[in-house]
């Protein structure tokens, strides 16, 4: 079941070539990081960003910037998160 | 007081130059449409998206994707918003 | 392309036969009530519950019900978009 | 039945005497604009909110402290209502 | 006071016989999903769907509905907590 | 960076002297237990709450009040937050 949604969510709407990459990752984390309510989807899309070749400054600077459209508490836990995953790819 | 408000969060914020503007604006687009709150603003943001040099295939694109983090709901305003836009522009 | 995700939507998700078309209709008037976001889907939605044979009686205790889970505000205007969408039926 | 749900949430919860007038209508002026879902019951509780004796600056300034919380989207469309509500209070 | 809220809401609200039980588990389940804020009574909602007769399947659908209107990560959280309920009653 | 973020948000918009200190922490238990996405901060502004010399009945009033506006599981895990940081306050 989850297979099939994850499949859905990945296979029809994120594998079209229109966007690069880097700035669906970028939009997927500004989305995330703004409704606050994924945070385990949040840190699994900062790490797809980081493979798909953003810098930790790049998704540190969304984030930031998320606190204008949806609030500073939204932002700071989502540079939280961004800690968490930066910390564990170090460690790794 | 409104002025004061958009200069707190235009200067101190978005004119930080760790992002591209076009990523930025991207960004922003994504959050207001998943949010929906904000029609004014996201259209907007679209329109400074344009002016930024973000074509109109990947504001749409960005869009869609919103449907997989906020629901098609969402993704369909978003898309209302920007056809009003783009098609705003070519009357003027 | 709003096509495209309707077509999604209701293709991929909604034709599933698992669960009758009633209580599918009585959900989505559910979440887009209390997410308060589309009040032009709730209406669409409202009216494709009564399509279904849903009774207005019902349609109204599921926008109710949601006071208690999203607050008044949104019960409260799930109840005017359903009594716009009764109204409009009995003129026609 | 909408008479039946503002009796409720009025008479069981808001006539308890445990706080002011004053800070209920400033808390609800607070959660409505952060909210962004119910403008016309935004634009009800500022006028609720100056009926009780809070001063147009009081509720701009609320409004304003929900930009740190809740975005700058949300704040402009709460001083945007309280505009509204103050023009038409001067008018009448 | 948590009591006196709890007789509220179910006193006052859910018991009105207007919708059946079940149904009213679902519509709760779907709105719960989407929102995404509430875990906990998520599950105990989800319990409650399975004590008033719903299948697993049937709840595993509405939440999957859920991806439609509210998001995939809505949709998954909601299926985790499905899960967690699932086994732990198949445990007990 | 996070200090940063503090910074802005405290020195910018909170410090104005329009509204006193116990009006302005009451509005943000409001808005942070309406939008429940943000758990730590509501237990931190409910402990600067009763700094500034709220008492905890008006604290636990306004997070009632928040069912009418945001929904019951919005003020039950609001007042599970509150009961937390009062008796750590007690143990302390």
């Amino acid at each position: 079941m989850a297979n099939w949604i994850i499949e859905l969510a990945y296979g029809e709407v994120l594998s079209r070539d229109k966007l690069d990459l880097k700035t669906r990752q970028i939009a997927t984390v500004a989305v995330l990081t703004a409704m606050g309510t994924a945070p385990l989807q949040l840190k699994a899309h900062i790490g797809g960003a980081l493979n798909v070749g953003c810098t930790q400054e790049e998704i540190v600077e969304v984030i930031v910037q998320m606190a204008v459209y949806a609030g500073f508490p939204a932002a700071l836990n989502g540079i939280s998160a961004a800690k968490e995953v930066f910390q564990n790819r170090e460690e790794s």
